[in-house]
């Protein structure tokens, strides 16, 4: 069978963007299957589009193909590529760090540049638009992959798995008992905060579910935010309204109010700034 | 052909869970077609989980699969179960009231605890994790159900239909001419709100399309709105911004305003506190 | 392959009716591909159904079927109607104004009214309802039509094509090196609103990408906003926060804010009443 299309965009459905480009997709082969990722990263936020990917990436088939367009810089010099992963995925994007996450943590075995000579749509009266790569060069390029009309080599030249564009990472640590790292991102729906913590991290340092810890939390050095806090392995072990630390659907450790936002009470959020501690409460 | 998965959450497309979700299912069994009921059912309203199937379930052809996840209780023991509707259809879902309006207006002819030593997700490094059973369990063993891995009875074990946990339902009444009943949910996109009272007991009470009744809602017996309103067959037989009652998708009685919000308008809402009054005019 | 079924609304996916009407589609005919365009068109705006109808439509194969239900007279007398467009496609809806710009823009061949006594859902207890079109009348005529179970005339009767009810359409010109318009519709999503105005009007008048414009918006005759704007080939060209002048995706003239929300800013809209200049600053 022909590989799947995963869809990623700020684009939402509200208005017909989304449309427009799927039906690119389905004009070049019907029988290829469209899925929505997601169309409401929130806006130009390349960052969340880099950690949705390493989210869900695994959970699919190898050999599905990711549409991901955040992409702010469109129609600017950014290059547009594919990148195959390491683990056998591609994905098909703006080369401006949207591939930041799948790079450190699973690796990126080659990249490469769509030649738009080739791999851009025509004949649709749009051939003078630089606005929406999404439905004239991502998701028609990845229809054409998928569909088998071009190889991987035929999406254009290959370019060093090194110059794609990165964000920094920060590495947690374990230290004097200590566990630290930051807010990597939260759960825009519930309200929770998902540190870049592993949960691997927490057992070595002795933490068990049951335990209470000691949470702080500090924005560029200053403490936002301290608290103990029972740690569990699920929202429901603590009381409705109770901050509860858990370990999350990727086995990170995160923090969430049963039944509420951590993220709208505490008016925490996450980035490199957001500094996180765990410490256990003797 | 393989039946069908509907799927309703409360998780929204505002991150990649419901895309990891959709990718169990996809590698369960590439065949498999997936429909987006609803993500957006209110945060943790197990009741609205419940009114959201009994009000699409008939409408999909027999052996359809409905995947149900509003799980406060993610983690902790509440069961997991799939349940077969009287009318021939499935639900995997947390048994924590979702199956309530099912069980009430058809009938649950059998349920099953879902086995978790055999139909939860194994190999993709989730195996700690006890906060997604939407993607490692419930969309998981729905896949497997559907693909034919397994057949009903693979589910788990089977238990009493009489132990499904159900949510209070209040019954409608025709009483001295005046018809009483509660406002049971609402439509959260237009501002409807619906009753629970059937035409048939406007029918039997003797009012017709076009008479004015009186409605009176009441909060826990306070008098929260009273007006004089025409019952009309639908929203564009009342002036544009005035308050019309109709007879809804589902032939229950229900009040808008046509072309505006009645429940922004009244601040009134739905739930057994909300009792509703409908009276002829003379 | 049957055609596939486009699907817009203003539905959204707030409660249970897609899900409710996809479902009445697939049982007619399980093979039916279903896509959705999208439903969250702005509330009773049959302006906005009817512009996403002509922004997507030809990306999609030939003969796809769109499903377009902005219906805020449903259950009143409006015709319910399938028309062909002049490049092949067709369009199940009320007869309201949602065929607008494709009648205008691209032409509609023929129009037939459907026959309710043959395409109307029967069997599932709503013959009684006079709500839920989407569901009963147009999504299941629709899934008729593209499973071959009637063919178009099967719909029921043709209509005269010039009885389609239109919204006004306002004509964009050029004269003394001033090009004027109207901001026609927005992206509700990033905040660009786009005009009325073709790019090769721009070319006529002399304005190339680098250029500066002169922009004026007036609310009936009374000026609401008055800038010297860039002109560029997307909002990447313009620093961050800056508004630009830019060839939207359709190849017409759009006003945006590099990554933040023009209609925002300004509180300007869209409507016949929003009228645009554009003159070259010296």
């Amino acid at each position: 069978m022909k590989p799947i299309l995963v869809f990623q965009t700020d684009f939402t459905y509200k208005e017909g963007a989304v449309c427009a480009m799927y039906g690119v997709v389905k004009s070049v082969d019907r029988e290829l299957e469209i899925i929505d990722g997601t169309h409401e990263i929130p806006q130009y936020d390349i960052w969340s589009a880099s950690y949705r990917l390493v989210q869900s990436m695994h959970f699919w088939p190898e050999g599905t193909i990711f549409v991901s367009v955040v992409d702010p810089g469109v129609g600017t010099p950014r290059k547009a590529c594919v990148a195959k992963t390491a683990h056998g995925y591609f994905v098909v994007t703006p080369d401006n760090g949207s591939l930041t996450h799948l790079k450190a943590w699973v690796g990126i075995s080659e990249v490469r540049e769509i030649d738009q000579s080739v791999n851009r749509l025509r004949g649709k009266g749009t051939e003078g638009t630089s606005v929406f790569h999404g439905r004239d060069l991502f998701g028609y390029c990845a229809a054409r992959l998928a569909s088998g009309i071009i190889t991987y080599e035929g999406v254009g030249p290959a370019y060093p798995v090194d110059e794609i564009v990165t964000l920094p990472i920060v590495e947690p640590s374990l230290q004097d008992g200590k566990v630290r790292g930051i807010f990597e991102i939260g759960d825009p729906n519930f309200g929770n905060l998902w540190t870049n913590i592993p949960l691997n991290l927490f057992t070595q340092a002795g933490f068990a579910y049951g335990d209470t810890l000691r949470l702080t939390v500090r924005r560029e050095g200053n403490v936002e935010y301290q608290a103990n806090v029972p740690f569990q392995p699920s929202f429901g072990y603590a009381p409705k309204g109770e901050v509860v630390i858990y370990n999350n659907e990727l086995m990170r450790v995160s923090v969430a109010v049963n039944q509420g936002s951590f993220s709208e009470r505490t008016h925490l959020s996450y980035g490199p700034e957001w500094q996180v501690e765990f410490e256990k409460v003797k």
